[in-house]
């Protein structure tokens, strides 16, 4: 049974999560949090639910061997494809950004028409379709898988003409329609969110998981007897690819302070 | 010792390596060809060296280990940072795609000035510049590195507007130069050659690995008593994740009939 000084871990394909994590620093000051980046492997949005299912997997392993009281798997795309798998694998709670995304997006809607914006996998699994017809069988969802948006972010072209033209390309539908909420379905996407509110036009809610994903984890915690009251927690960043210069954007953007950070390598699940 | 019938194996990140299965399918119709895919690790070009080097030591590994004669790197990037690895650890022939890109660019410059397109990871190897100034030490290189047109491509965006305007940027420096030949430093991008060409303005030669990769392997086989002198040769495709359907566009505009697909999954390195 893990102590309440026990880490947090954080899993993300890549660098996006860290927006989950800028959530909890604010909703969960005093939790200790250890990032994990597949660096190595990233993007899984462009990945079958098989390899998707593994990576995490086999992320999670090392996570939960290495001591973490609670995961939170910050990335949408593993999120929608093996959430399931992950929960039926390992003892520890697992919170995903899809259920508190959808909750979001339920309390934002008028119209009912929501739009979700995701990488090919996130959008192809319809994890959000699902979730949201569950909770509200009524509602109608639109969904667009987006592939370019986390290569441009990656670039830090968050303000760019490109990356606006790509954008209205991708929401034209969305302009012409009755929706009135956009969920941000990859962790990256919020780092966009003004370039995103320009292209959706006016009277659209932009919804992202990291709020109510903190508030959620948060409740877990409480529940469990996990929450740590010690004082201020510390973060520690790992990838399993050295980082280049987009850890220093979206750190930036996100007033995260990373410190040092460690490369770490992940073990194959056995044959 | 391998036979002649063995099969030449020709490994890239992902599909852009069958832009030199065409050519060496055009140069060398008898041989047997196993193309090796890593869409389940693709891309490589934003990794570190010591990650694409272990990824493809373990991929060559399995290529060896199930019989090849003769290994391409069909893939810039892990030419440039892996082949002196791979030819210490492996007794088959291993070709890669710069040195026969240079060959190409150091015919074809008059102004003795000479870009390179590429992967973030090839053009910061300077591996183009060392191979070229090596053969001519007064050529001058300017590398850019293209990180977008590799998603761009998969999207299949060959000819878009977003490209155009991504290509008008990362060509600007070009245009403004006296350099007269551009290496295509990714075996994606002779894909979009007729956009880069657009971009690039008149009075630039284009110039691709894959014509003279399969000279330089024909020669090779030739030299070892390899060449298969038999009808003509199979070529059977492997990936590492299931392709999606830019495995369609791909062989579509090569002319590459594909066949059935093998799934692969890549033994790792012993710890």
């Amino acid at each position: 049974m893990p102590s309440a000084t026990a880490p947090i871990a954080v899993f993300d394909s890549g660098v996006g999560g860290l927006t989950v994590v800028s959530a909890l620093r604010r909703a969960l000051p005093s939790e200790n949090i250890v990032y994990l980046g597949d660096t190595a492997r990233v993007p899984y949005g462009g990945k079958t639910r098989v390899t998707i299912e593994r990576y995490s997997e086999e992320i999670v392993r090392m996570l939960v061997d290495d001591g973490a009281k609670m995961v939170v798997v910050a990335c949408n795309t593993a999120s929608a494809l093996a959430l399931g798998r992950l929960r039926q694998v390992f003892p520890v709670p697992i919170e995903g950004v899809i259920a508190p995304g959808v909750e979001a997006a339920l309390a934002a809607t008028r119209t009912g028409h929501v739009v979700v914006m995701g990488t090919k996998a996130t959008i192809g699994s319809r994890a959000y379709d699902e979730a949201l017809r569950a909770a509200r069988p009524d509602i109608r969802v639109t969904g667009i898988a987006c592939p370019l948006l986390v290569p441009l972010i990656e670039e830090g072209m968050l303000e760019d003409e490109v990356t606006d033209a790509v954008l209205r390309r991708y929401l034209a539908g969305l302009r012409a329609s009755d929706a009135d909420t956009l969920v941000l379905g990859c962790t990256h996407y919020p780092l966009l969110a003004p370039a995103i509110a320009r292209a959706a036009g006016p009277g659209i809610t932009l919804v992202d998981s990291a709020a109510n994903c903190a508030r959620v984890v948060g409740g877990h915690l409480e529940d469990s007897g996990l929450r740590n009251g010690g004082p201020s927690g510390g973060l520690h960043v790992c990838f399993t690819d050295p980082p280049d210069r987009f850890l220093g954007v979206a750190g930036g953007v996100l007033g995260l302070e990373t410190g040092s950070v460690e490369v770490k390598k992940v073990p194959p699940l056995g044959q």
